[in-house]
Protein backbone atom coordinates (compact mmCIF):
# COMPACT_ATOMS: atom_id res chain seq x y z
CA UNK A 1 0.00 0.00 0.00
CA UNK A 2 1.54 3.46 -0.86
CA UNK A 3 1.49 5.79 2.37
CA UNK A 4 -0.82 8.20 0.06
CA UNK A 5 -3.58 5.31 0.63
CA UNK A 6 -2.86 4.93 4.37
CA UNK A 7 -3.78 8.79 5.11
CA UNK A 8 -7.68 9.33 5.06
CA UNK A 9 -8.69 12.79 4.56
CA UNK A 10 -12.04 13.93 5.07
CA UNK A 11 -14.12 17.45 4.81
CA UNK A 12 -15.45 20.09 7.32
CA UNK A 13 -17.40 23.60 7.49
CA UNK A 14 -17.07 25.25 10.04
CA UNK A 15 -20.75 25.44 10.95
CA UNK A 16 -22.48 28.81 12.79
CA UNK A 17 -23.27 27.24 16.58
CA UNK A 18 -19.43 25.18 16.43
CA UNK A 19 -17.40 28.81 16.36
CA UNK A 20 -16.78 31.48 19.58
CA UNK A 21 -17.36 34.19 20.01
CA UNK A 22 -13.93 35.17 17.51
CA UNK A 23 -16.14 33.08 15.24
CA UNK A 24 -13.42 30.58 15.34
CA UNK A 25 -14.33 26.90 15.47
CA UNK A 26 -14.19 25.67 19.50
CA UNK A 27 -11.44 23.10 20.72
CA UNK A 28 -14.23 21.01 21.98
CA UNK A 29 -15.56 20.87 17.80
CA UNK A 30 -12.51 20.34 16.46
CA UNK A 31 -11.98 17.28 18.69
CA UNK A 32 -15.54 16.10 18.10
CA UNK A 33 -14.22 16.13 14.33
CA UNK A 34 -10.89 14.47 14.75
CA UNK A 35 -12.77 11.21 16.81
CA UNK A 36 -15.45 11.31 13.90
CA UNK A 37 -12.86 11.03 11.68
CA UNK A 38 -10.32 8.54 13.53
CA UNK A 39 -13.78 6.36 13.24
CA UNK A 40 -14.19 6.86 9.82
CA UNK A 41 -11.13 6.02 8.96
CA UNK A 42 -10.89 2.86 10.99
CA UNK A 43 -14.21 1.80 9.90
CA UNK A 44 -12.99 1.81 6.43
CA UNK A 45 -10.15 -0.58 6.86
CA UNK A 46 -12.01 -2.67 9.42
CA UNK A 47 -11.33 -1.58 12.47
CA UNK A 48 -14.67 0.11 13.38
CA UNK A 49 -16.36 0.31 16.22
CA UNK A 50 -18.72 -1.77 14.74
CA UNK A 51 -17.05 -4.59 13.64
CA UNK A 52 -14.93 -4.36 16.91
CA UNK A 53 -18.33 -4.70 18.86
CA UNK A 54 -19.62 -7.50 17.11
CA UNK A 55 -16.54 -9.50 18.69
CA UNK A 56 -17.35 -7.53 22.43
CA UNK A 57 -14.04 -4.93 21.71
CA UNK A 58 -14.16 -1.07 21.73
CA UNK A 59 -11.31 1.81 21.34
CA UNK A 60 -10.52 3.68 24.26
CA UNK A 61 -9.53 7.28 23.78
CA UNK A 62 -6.62 7.65 26.34
CA UNK A 63 -4.93 10.94 25.33
CA UNK A 64 -5.11 13.73 22.38
CA UNK A 65 -3.21 16.42 21.88
CA UNK A 66 -3.63 19.10 19.60
CA UNK A 67 -1.50 22.32 18.64
CA UNK A 68 -2.39 24.86 16.00
CA UNK A 69 -1.29 28.48 14.17
CA UNK A 70 -4.85 29.32 13.63
CA UNK A 71 -8.80 27.64 13.92
CA UNK A 72 -10.96 27.58 10.83
CA UNK A 73 -13.29 30.51 10.56
CA UNK A 74 -16.80 30.94 11.04
CA UNK A 75 -18.32 29.09 7.47
CA UNK A 76 -14.95 28.10 5.98
CA UNK A 77 -14.00 24.60 4.76
CA UNK A 78 -11.33 22.84 6.45
CA UNK A 79 -10.19 19.11 6.16
CA UNK A 80 -9.01 16.72 8.52
CA UNK A 81 -6.26 14.02 7.55
CA UNK A 82 -5.30 10.68 9.87
CA UNK A 83 -3.41 8.21 9.47
CA UNK A 84 -1.65 4.98 12.04
CA UNK A 85 1.81 6.40 13.12
CA UNK A 86 2.42 3.08 15.13
CA UNK A 87 1.38 -0.06 16.73
CA UNK A 88 1.97 -1.50 19.77
CA UNK A 89 0.92 -4.83 21.65
CA UNK A 90 -1.79 -2.39 23.90
CA UNK A 91 -1.65 1.11 22.00
CA UNK A 92 -1.97 2.20 18.91
CA UNK A 93 -0.51 5.97 17.73
CA UNK A 94 -3.09 7.73 15.67
CA UNK A 95 -2.19 11.49 14.37
CA UNK A 96 -3.90 14.08 12.13
CA UNK A 97 -3.20 17.33 10.26
CA UNK A 98 -5.90 20.14 10.26
CA UNK A 99 -5.52 21.73 6.39
CA UNK A 100 -7.30 25.22 5.91
CA UNK A 101 -9.23 26.51 2.97
CA UNK A 102 -6.84 27.13 0.74
CA UNK A 103 -4.80 23.72 1.66
CA UNK A 104 -2.25 25.05 4.06
CA UNK A 105 -1.78 23.10 7.56
CA UNK A 106 -2.37 25.14 9.79
CA UNK A 107 -2.44 22.50 12.71
CA UNK A 108 -1.12 18.68 13.86
CA UNK A 109 -2.76 16.72 16.54
CA UNK A 110 -1.88 13.08 17.66
CA UNK A 111 -3.87 10.48 19.81
CA UNK A 112 -3.35 7.49 22.03
CA UNK A 113 -5.86 4.64 21.96
CA UNK A 114 -6.21 1.20 23.72
CA UNK A 115 -8.83 -1.50 22.70
CA UNK A 116 -10.55 -3.21 25.31
CA UNK A 117 -12.81 -6.73 25.60
CA UNK A 118 -16.30 -5.03 26.39
CA UNK A 119 -16.33 -8.33 28.50
CA UNK A 120 -13.43 -8.18 30.86
CA UNK A 121 -12.78 -3.90 30.37
CA UNK A 122 -9.05 -5.71 30.18
CA UNK A 123 -7.06 -4.48 27.06
CA UNK A 124 -6.60 -6.72 24.03
CA UNK A 125 -3.39 -7.30 22.29
CA UNK A 126 -3.63 -5.19 18.69
CA UNK A 127 -1.13 -7.23 17.09
CA UNK A 128 -3.43 -10.27 17.59
CA UNK A 129 -6.55 -8.80 16.02
CA UNK A 130 -7.06 -10.08 12.28
CA UNK A 131 -3.98 -11.53 12.07
CA UNK A 132 -1.90 -8.57 12.90
CA UNK A 133 -3.02 -6.85 9.90
CA UNK A 134 -3.60 -3.51 11.55
CA UNK A 135 0.43 -2.65 11.15
CA UNK A 136 -0.15 -2.76 7.37
CA UNK A 137 -1.90 0.49 7.66
CA UNK A 138 0.84 2.49 9.56
CA UNK A 139 2.03 5.31 7.44
CA UNK A 140 5.19 7.66 8.33
CA UNK A 141 3.66 11.16 7.48
CA UNK A 142 5.45 13.64 9.53
CA UNK A 143 3.14 15.11 12.42
CA UNK A 144 5.70 18.10 13.72
CA UNK A 145 4.36 18.48 17.44
CA UNK A 146 5.09 17.08 20.37
CA UNK A 147 3.48 13.68 22.41
CA UNK A 148 1.12 14.31 24.86
CA UNK A 149 3.32 15.04 28.09
CA UNK A 150 2.71 13.99 31.65
CA UNK A 151 0.55 16.73 33.40
CA UNK A 152 0.88 17.16 37.25
CA UNK A 153 -1.44 19.26 39.40
CA UNK A 154 -0.77 20.51 43.02
CA UNK A 155 -3.88 22.78 43.62
CA UNK A 156 -5.66 21.73 46.52
CA UNK A 157 -8.73 24.39 45.80
CA UNK A 158 -11.26 23.21 42.69
CA UNK A 159 -11.60 26.50 40.11
CA UNK A 160 -15.17 24.68 39.72
CA UNK A 161 -17.09 21.94 40.03
CA UNK A 162 -20.31 20.60 38.66
CA UNK A 163 -22.83 17.43 38.78
CA UNK A 164 -22.73 15.65 35.02
CA UNK A 165 -26.60 16.12 33.53
CA UNK A 166 -27.94 14.20 30.62
CA UNK A 167 -26.31 16.29 27.80
CA UNK A 168 -22.78 14.89 29.41
CA UNK A 169 -23.62 11.37 29.05
CA UNK A 170 -22.78 8.85 25.92
CA UNK A 171 -23.83 6.01 24.88
CA UNK A 172 -21.80 4.01 27.16
CA UNK A 173 -23.20 5.82 29.65
CA UNK A 174 -19.85 7.70 30.44
CA UNK A 175 -19.12 11.53 30.50
CA UNK A 176 -18.11 12.04 27.11
CA UNK A 177 -14.69 12.74 25.50
CA UNK A 178 -15.79 16.05 24.59
CA UNK A 179 -17.80 17.23 27.43
CA UNK A 180 -14.65 17.57 29.10
CA UNK A 181 -13.12 19.42 26.91
CA UNK A 182 -15.78 22.06 26.76
CA UNK A 183 -15.71 21.73 30.52
CA UNK A 184 -12.44 22.81 30.99
CA UNK A 185 -12.62 25.39 28.56
CA UNK A 186 -15.59 27.06 30.71
CA UNK A 187 -13.01 27.53 33.13
CA UNK A 188 -11.06 30.49 31.89
CA UNK A 189 -12.64 33.82 32.04
CA UNK A 190 -13.61 35.21 28.80
CA UNK A 191 -10.97 38.03 28.51
CA UNK A 192 -8.50 35.41 27.74
CA UNK A 193 -9.85 34.37 25.08
CA UNK A 194 -10.52 37.98 23.65
CA UNK A 195 -6.46 38.47 24.32
CA UNK A 196 -4.98 35.06 23.17
CA UNK A 197 -6.04 31.96 21.46
CA UNK A 198 -5.02 28.41 22.41
CA UNK A 199 -1.86 27.03 20.69
CA UNK A 200 -1.59 23.52 22.39
CA UNK A 201 -4.35 21.61 23.77
CA UNK A 202 -3.96 18.18 25.76
CA UNK A 203 -6.43 15.78 27.37
CA UNK A 204 -5.17 12.70 29.06
CA UNK A 205 -8.15 10.62 29.80
CA UNK A 206 -7.84 8.32 33.32
CA UNK A 207 -10.99 7.09 34.23
CA UNK A 208 -14.49 6.73 33.49
CA UNK A 209 -17.18 9.05 35.19
CA UNK A 210 -20.93 8.64 34.85
CA UNK A 211 -24.24 10.80 35.52
CA UNK A 212 -24.73 12.54 38.67
CA UNK A 213 -20.94 12.23 39.49
CA UNK A 214 -20.03 15.31 40.89
CA UNK A 215 -16.75 16.93 39.02
CA UNK A 216 -14.31 19.09 40.61
CA UNK A 217 -11.74 21.02 38.49
CA UNK A 218 -8.27 21.93 39.74
CA UNK A 219 -6.39 24.46 37.83
CA UNK A 220 -2.26 25.33 38.21
CA UNK A 221 -1.14 28.17 36.40
CA UNK A 222 2.46 27.39 35.62
CA UNK A 223 3.48 30.05 33.76
CA UNK A 224 4.08 31.35 29.91
CA UNK A 225 0.51 30.83 29.31
CA UNK A 226 0.02 27.23 30.04
CA UNK A 227 -2.54 25.39 32.57
CA UNK A 228 -2.80 22.09 33.91
CA UNK A 229 -5.79 20.77 34.88
CA UNK A 230 -7.45 18.03 36.59
CA UNK A 231 -10.59 17.08 36.76
CA UNK A 232 -11.63 14.80 39.93
CA UNK A 233 -14.66 12.95 40.49
CA UNK A 234 -16.82 12.75 43.53
CA UNK A 235 -13.93 13.83 45.89
CA UNK A 236 -10.85 12.11 44.98
CA UNK A 237 -10.43 10.24 41.80
CA UNK A 238 -8.86 11.46 38.98
CA UNK A 239 -11.12 11.69 36.06
CA UNK A 240 -9.00 13.35 33.52
CA UNK A 241 -5.89 16.01 33.07
CA UNK A 242 -5.39 18.47 30.48
CA UNK A 243 -2.92 21.19 29.70
CA UNK A 244 -3.91 24.21 28.16
CA UNK A 245 -1.27 26.71 26.33
CA UNK A 246 -2.42 30.21 25.15
CA UNK A 247 -0.43 32.69 23.43
CA UNK A 248 -1.16 36.19 22.57
CA UNK A 249 -2.92 36.53 18.67
CA UNK B 1 -40.79 27.34 -9.77
CA UNK B 2 -42.37 23.77 -8.96
CA UNK B 3 -43.11 23.22 -5.42
CA UNK B 4 -39.82 20.67 -5.34
CA UNK B 5 -37.79 23.21 -6.37
CA UNK B 6 -38.65 24.93 -3.34
CA UNK B 7 -37.44 22.65 -0.85
CA UNK B 8 -33.83 22.21 -0.04
CA UNK B 9 -32.77 18.54 0.97
CA UNK B 10 -29.37 17.80 3.51
CA UNK B 11 -28.29 14.55 4.79
CA UNK B 12 -26.55 14.29 7.89
CA UNK B 13 -25.40 10.91 10.17
CA UNK B 14 -25.74 10.94 13.39
CA UNK B 15 -22.14 10.90 15.12
CA UNK B 16 -21.18 9.50 18.45
CA UNK B 17 -20.96 12.42 20.40
CA UNK B 18 -24.47 13.73 19.36
CA UNK B 19 -26.21 11.16 20.61
CA UNK B 20 -27.64 10.57 23.94
CA UNK B 21 -27.37 7.37 26.61
CA UNK B 22 -30.35 5.93 24.80
CA UNK B 23 -28.17 6.21 21.60
CA UNK B 24 -30.58 8.69 19.65
CA UNK B 25 -29.60 11.93 18.57
CA UNK B 26 -29.80 15.00 21.00
CA UNK B 27 -32.70 17.47 20.35
CA UNK B 28 -29.90 20.03 21.09
CA UNK B 29 -27.91 18.89 18.07
CA UNK B 30 -31.24 18.23 15.83
CA UNK B 31 -31.55 22.23 16.30
CA UNK B 32 -28.25 23.11 15.33
CA UNK B 33 -29.12 20.75 12.09
CA UNK B 34 -32.00 22.67 11.38
CA UNK B 35 -30.63 25.88 11.96
CA UNK B 36 -27.99 25.09 9.26
CA UNK B 37 -30.47 23.53 6.69
CA UNK B 38 -32.29 27.26 7.28
CA UNK B 39 -29.10 28.69 6.42
CA UNK B 40 -28.26 26.69 3.48
CA UNK B 41 -31.54 27.31 1.73
CA UNK B 42 -31.75 30.84 2.31
CA UNK B 43 -28.04 31.46 1.10
CA UNK B 44 -28.40 29.14 -1.90
CA UNK B 45 -31.54 31.59 -2.68
CA UNK B 46 -30.13 34.79 -1.65
CA UNK B 47 -31.31 35.12 1.56
CA UNK B 48 -28.13 33.74 3.63
CA UNK B 49 -26.30 35.70 6.90
CA UNK B 50 -23.30 36.56 4.58
CA UNK B 51 -25.52 38.20 1.94
CA UNK B 52 -28.04 40.04 4.40
CA UNK B 53 -24.90 41.36 6.83
CA UNK B 54 -23.13 42.80 3.36
CA UNK B 55 -26.42 45.36 3.86
CA UNK B 56 -26.24 44.87 7.64
CA UNK B 57 -29.05 43.24 7.90
CA UNK B 58 -29.56 39.56 9.90
CA UNK B 59 -32.25 37.01 10.63
CA UNK B 60 -33.29 36.20 13.96
CA UNK B 61 -34.62 32.86 15.02
CA UNK B 62 -38.23 33.68 17.11
CA UNK B 63 -39.97 30.52 17.51
CA UNK B 64 -39.09 26.69 16.73
CA UNK B 65 -41.24 23.42 17.43
CA UNK B 66 -39.83 19.92 16.68
CA UNK B 67 -42.29 17.27 16.80
CA UNK B 68 -41.20 13.75 16.36
CA UNK B 69 -42.08 10.20 16.15
CA UNK B 70 -38.34 8.85 16.87
CA UNK B 71 -35.11 10.13 16.67
CA UNK B 72 -32.21 8.65 14.26
CA UNK B 73 -30.25 6.16 15.94
CA UNK B 74 -26.05 6.24 16.42
CA UNK B 75 -24.44 6.37 13.11
CA UNK B 76 -27.67 6.13 10.86
CA UNK B 77 -28.17 8.54 8.16
CA UNK B 78 -30.94 10.55 7.81
CA UNK B 79 -31.84 13.85 5.81
CA UNK B 80 -33.49 17.33 6.77
CA UNK B 81 -36.13 19.26 4.16
CA UNK B 82 -36.94 22.75 4.44
CA UNK B 83 -38.59 25.19 2.43
CA UNK B 84 -40.65 28.83 3.09
CA UNK B 85 -44.23 28.68 4.25
CA UNK B 86 -45.62 31.90 4.43
CA UNK B 87 -43.51 35.87 4.45
CA UNK B 88 -45.24 38.30 6.45
CA UNK B 89 -44.07 42.05 6.35
CA UNK B 90 -42.50 40.90 9.63
CA UNK B 91 -42.35 37.49 10.21
CA UNK B 92 -41.94 34.41 8.18
CA UNK B 93 -42.70 30.40 8.76
CA UNK B 94 -40.03 28.11 7.93
CA UNK B 95 -40.86 24.08 8.16
CA UNK B 96 -38.69 21.13 8.26
CA UNK B 97 -39.41 17.38 7.97
CA UNK B 98 -36.83 15.00 9.35
CA UNK B 99 -36.62 11.56 6.85
CA UNK B 100 -35.02 8.58 8.63
CA UNK B 101 -32.29 6.04 6.64
CA UNK B 102 -35.15 4.52 4.82
CA UNK B 103 -37.00 7.42 3.78
CA UNK B 104 -39.69 7.75 6.06
CA UNK B 105 -40.47 11.14 7.60
CA UNK B 106 -40.05 10.34 11.14
CA UNK B 107 -40.83 14.11 12.40
CA UNK B 108 -41.38 18.13 11.33
CA UNK B 109 -40.26 21.10 12.88
CA UNK B 110 -41.93 24.77 12.21
CA UNK B 111 -39.54 27.86 12.77
CA UNK B 112 -40.67 31.60 12.76
CA UNK B 113 -38.10 33.87 11.66
CA UNK B 114 -37.60 38.05 11.53
CA UNK B 115 -34.94 40.11 10.06
CA UNK B 116 -33.20 42.77 12.05
CA UNK B 117 -31.06 45.64 11.05
CA UNK B 118 -27.64 45.61 12.41
CA UNK B 119 -27.73 49.39 12.83
CA UNK B 120 -31.05 49.85 14.70
CA UNK B 121 -31.63 46.56 15.99
CA UNK B 122 -35.25 46.83 14.47
CA UNK B 123 -37.10 44.88 12.34
CA UNK B 124 -36.83 45.01 8.42
CA UNK B 125 -39.59 44.70 6.29
CA UNK B 126 -39.27 41.04 4.93
CA UNK B 127 -41.74 41.69 1.67
CA UNK B 128 -39.36 45.17 0.83
CA UNK B 129 -36.22 43.10 0.44
CA UNK B 130 -34.93 41.87 -2.73
CA UNK B 131 -38.27 43.65 -4.79
CA UNK B 132 -40.63 41.17 -2.53
CA UNK B 133 -38.81 37.90 -4.25
CA UNK B 134 -38.46 35.77 -1.10
CA UNK B 135 -42.46 35.30 -1.60
CA UNK B 136 -41.30 33.37 -4.99
CA UNK B 137 -40.23 30.71 -2.58
CA UNK B 138 -43.31 30.06 -0.59
CA UNK B 139 -43.93 26.55 -0.66
CA UNK B 140 -46.90 24.78 0.08
CA UNK B 141 -45.88 21.45 1.26
CA UNK B 142 -47.74 19.59 4.17
CA UNK B 143 -46.33 20.12 7.70
CA UNK B 144 -49.15 18.55 10.24
CA UNK B 145 -47.97 19.75 13.13
CA UNK B 146 -49.34 22.20 15.36
CA UNK B 147 -48.16 26.39 15.63
CA UNK B 148 -45.59 26.98 18.63
CA UNK B 149 -48.29 27.98 21.17
CA UNK B 150 -47.69 30.42 23.93
CA UNK B 151 -46.09 29.38 26.90
CA UNK B 152 -46.53 30.39 30.51
CA UNK B 153 -44.82 29.67 33.60
CA UNK B 154 -46.09 30.44 37.31
CA UNK B 155 -43.58 28.67 39.35
CA UNK B 156 -41.59 31.52 41.36
CA UNK B 157 -39.15 28.54 42.70
CA UNK B 158 -35.89 28.09 40.22
CA UNK B 159 -35.27 24.88 38.93
CA UNK B 160 -31.73 25.63 38.45
CA UNK B 161 -29.18 28.22 37.91
CA UNK B 162 -25.45 28.95 36.04
CA UNK B 163 -23.88 31.89 34.66
CA UNK B 164 -22.95 31.81 31.08
CA UNK B 165 -19.61 31.05 30.16
CA UNK B 166 -17.10 30.92 27.33
CA UNK B 167 -18.43 27.78 25.77
CA UNK B 168 -22.20 29.42 25.34
CA UNK B 169 -21.46 32.72 23.47
CA UNK B 170 -21.64 32.45 19.69
CA UNK B 171 -20.23 35.05 17.46
CA UNK B 172 -23.10 37.38 17.69
CA UNK B 173 -21.76 37.76 21.86
CA UNK B 174 -24.85 36.44 22.80
CA UNK B 175 -25.81 32.92 24.31
CA UNK B 176 -26.38 30.41 21.39
CA UNK B 177 -29.81 29.50 20.41
CA UNK B 178 -28.78 25.53 20.85
CA UNK B 179 -26.97 26.01 24.09
CA UNK B 180 -30.35 27.20 25.66
CA UNK B 181 -31.97 24.07 24.33
CA UNK B 182 -28.63 22.00 26.50
CA UNK B 183 -29.40 23.73 29.17
CA UNK B 184 -32.98 23.13 29.24
CA UNK B 185 -32.85 19.65 28.76
CA UNK B 186 -30.50 19.48 31.81
CA UNK B 187 -33.31 20.47 33.74
CA UNK B 188 -34.80 16.86 33.56
CA UNK B 189 -33.43 13.90 35.64
CA UNK B 190 -31.70 10.65 33.15
CA UNK B 191 -34.87 8.36 34.76
CA UNK B 192 -37.40 10.21 32.61
CA UNK B 193 -35.14 9.88 29.45
CA UNK B 194 -35.33 6.23 30.51
CA UNK B 195 -38.65 5.64 30.53
CA UNK B 196 -39.97 7.74 28.02
CA UNK B 197 -38.65 10.14 25.32
CA UNK B 198 -39.46 13.82 24.02
CA UNK B 199 -42.49 13.72 21.75
CA UNK B 200 -42.86 17.75 21.16
CA UNK B 201 -40.08 20.62 21.69
CA UNK B 202 -40.95 23.99 21.94
CA UNK B 203 -38.56 27.43 21.91
CA UNK B 204 -39.43 30.33 22.35
CA UNK B 205 -36.62 33.30 21.89
CA UNK B 206 -37.47 36.62 23.88
CA UNK B 207 -34.52 38.22 24.53
CA UNK B 208 -30.27 37.81 24.30
CA UNK B 209 -28.21 36.89 27.24
CA UNK B 210 -24.38 37.78 27.24
CA UNK B 211 -21.19 36.27 28.71
CA UNK B 212 -21.64 36.36 32.66
CA UNK B 213 -25.49 36.38 32.87
CA UNK B 214 -27.00 34.82 35.35
CA UNK B 215 -29.39 32.25 34.07
CA UNK B 216 -32.19 30.76 36.15
CA UNK B 217 -34.71 28.19 34.92
CA UNK B 218 -37.85 27.82 36.18
CA UNK B 219 -39.93 24.51 35.27
CA UNK B 220 -43.76 24.10 35.56
CA UNK B 221 -45.12 20.55 35.28
CA UNK B 222 -48.64 20.92 34.07
CA UNK B 223 -49.76 17.42 33.22
CA UNK B 224 -49.69 14.95 30.21
CA UNK B 225 -45.85 14.76 30.89
CA UNK B 226 -45.89 18.59 29.64
CA UNK B 227 -43.27 20.92 31.05
CA UNK B 228 -42.92 24.57 30.65
CA UNK B 229 -39.98 26.10 31.53
CA UNK B 230 -38.68 29.72 31.46
CA UNK B 231 -35.25 31.34 31.60
CA UNK B 232 -34.69 34.50 33.44
CA UNK B 233 -31.52 36.53 33.54
CA UNK B 234 -29.90 38.28 36.35
CA UNK B 235 -32.95 38.07 38.31
CA UNK B 236 -36.03 39.01 36.24
CA UNK B 237 -35.79 39.43 32.95
CA UNK B 238 -37.46 36.59 30.71
CA UNK B 239 -34.64 35.47 28.15
CA UNK B 240 -36.55 32.39 26.28
CA UNK B 241 -39.63 29.79 27.45
CA UNK B 242 -39.80 26.52 26.27
CA UNK B 243 -42.83 23.32 26.09
CA UNK B 244 -41.48 20.14 26.49
CA UNK B 245 -43.51 17.09 25.93
CA UNK B 246 -42.39 13.52 27.09
CA UNK B 247 -44.17 10.20 26.22
CA UNK B 248 -43.82 6.78 27.27
CA UNK B 249 -41.23 4.61 24.90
Amino acid sequence: MSENNKIGTYRFVAEPFHVDFTGRLTMGVLGNHLLNCAGFHATERGFGIATLNEDNYTWVLSRLAIELDEMPYQYEDFSIQTWVENVYRLFTDRNFAIINKDGKKIGYARSVWAMISLNTRKPADLLALHGGSIVDYVCDELCPIEKPSRIKVTSMEPASSLNARYSDIDINGHVNSIRYIEHILDLFPIELYKESRIRRFEMAYVAESYYGDELTFYKDYVGDGTYDVEVRKNGNEVVCRSKVIFVGK
